[in-house]
């Protein structure tokens, strides 16, 4: 039988003694110039330009963070090619004891919604997929499904990052806000498969940029993995994600992605320094109680 | 200036007198063995396959459909062999003059929402992309934005059809249901950019399964196109979907997947005049008032 996600994150971030979650968003006009110089601009130089970078990071920050984040939206932008660096980086990643989370938000009816969950387990070979809840307990459940048949996660988007977040999230009904409402949801997914570490495989995706809610969310959901995007360039600081996580200092993993693989300007020639520096000031920041 | 969305998908229903869409579901279950038997069932086989079955359902719906939507999901199943198939099921429909809606759910913060919106139009090329509202306007802007750009357009979801639904969409907040709040926003939204017809560039999707909410939608939204889906084998009737429908017999797509693309067992070696016969029976059930 195939350990539990949620144990198997315990452990990873445990041996790495951090929360930090790396996040893998190549973007074309902040890759180093050196590196853009080796390859053309077409859809397909671009990709493996992408592939380039996100394996250079990996091995840069591996001394320092237990799980990346690839977000699947910049690899779809150069078409199948980019699909394939995707899914190159993510096999590289598991290969080399990360836990991998693929950031695509999925979320579709019941057997559209198993189609996206065997890729995310089969051609991904993710160990968590991140999903939209807005379609109900239905369309999730297929996720669920996939990922309990061999020990991976699920991440919900409960409560997101961007400004303009509380458009919907934050209407009131019944003395609860939306996301309250999807965080109870999915308080009560996660307690049905819980793992030794008293976590479940259904995680909540919150984040840091509203730490009243972080802090409200972590009480409200002592046995859910939080997913925290919005560290660093967002503008959540460490403080900030400190309530995410339990008293252990589990439960939490803390994503950054610009602040720590473009915390250079593309024409430095020591951008690769730069990456460790900013992973090692990242992980130390948020260095979990052992 | 590129013509409106609304404008363009208002003549080609027109042209076909009829709201039908065909969905492009492709499931390797459901595939004439004598197609499958071409393939071997590798990712790359089951790829091909998949696209020589969408590119023949494309020539024999032609007459009577005039918009395809095919599901990225199950595209995605295969890899990136799937995505090079999606990648030229779309160019083909859409140089047989079919409006094309890319089925792929899409939602994230600003800067990958826009990248995933310029994947849709520039990788995959298509007319319309489906959205997520869970992240709220800020969210789906950058969809709006590049879609403005050349006369595309994006349907939001408001309404799923999936029998769960109603868990967070049903919701009520101060009167209105949350979807009745997302049905609003995607009014506000849509007529910032009408067309001549009358109708904006963003659409809303509403199942066919909920013909109540259907007809009050309608009202709601005097100015956006519906996407319907769950007409056929979800359950909807023609009967259903008559209240999406503005009196001219525009502002809505009904979409039917399995119920045109598959209503033939595998074995069945006259499967294309199956596929011929479903969809003119369906075009006729939806014909539109010309």
């Amino acid at each position: 039988m195939s350990q539990h996600f949620a144990d198997r994150l315990a452990q990873a971030v445990r041996k790495k003694n951090t929360g930090l979650c790396v996040g893998l968003d190549p973007r074309y006009a902040s890759l180093p110039n050196d590196l853009k110089a080796e390859f053309d601009h077409s859809y397909a130089g671009v990709a493996i330009a992408y592939q380039t970078f996100c394996l250079r990071v990996l091995e840069l920050v591996e001394p320092f963070s237990a799980v990346v984040k690839p977000q699947s939206a910049f690899f779809e932008q150069c078409g199948p090619d980019g699909m394939k660096a995707q899914q190159l980086v993510m096999r590289r990643a598991r290969e080399m004891g990360f836990i991998t989370i693929l950031d695509a938000k999925r979320g579709d009816i019941a057997s559209t919604a198993t189609a996206y969950a065997q890729a995310a387990a089969q051609v991904w070979n993710a160990d968590a997929i991140t999903v939209n809840p807005y379609l109900g307990r239905d369309a999730v459940e297929p996720f669920l499904n996939v990922a309990r048949h061999d020990g991976r996660g699920v991440f919900v988007l409960v409560r997101t990052s961007n400004p303009g977040a509380g458009l919907f999230q934050d209407l009131k009904c019944n003395g609860r806000r939306v996301f309250e409402v999807v965080a109870d949801e999915v308080g009560s997914w996660s307690i049905e498969n819980l793992a030794h570490c008293g976590f479940g495989d259904v995680g909540a995706v919150v984040g840091a940029t509203h730490p009243e809610e972080l802090k409200d969310l972590r009480q409200r959901l002592p046995n859910v993995w939080f997913l925290v995007p919005g560290y660093g360039a967002q503008g959540g600081s460490a403080a900030d994600v400190r309530a995410a996580f339990r008293s252990d200092g589990l439960g939490a993993i803390i994503n950054s992605s610009r602040g720590i693989t473009f915390p250079f300007q593309p024409d430095d020639p020591n951008w690769e320094s730069a990456i460790v520096e900013a992973a090692k000031k990242a992980a130390l920041e948020l260095r979990i109680a052992n």
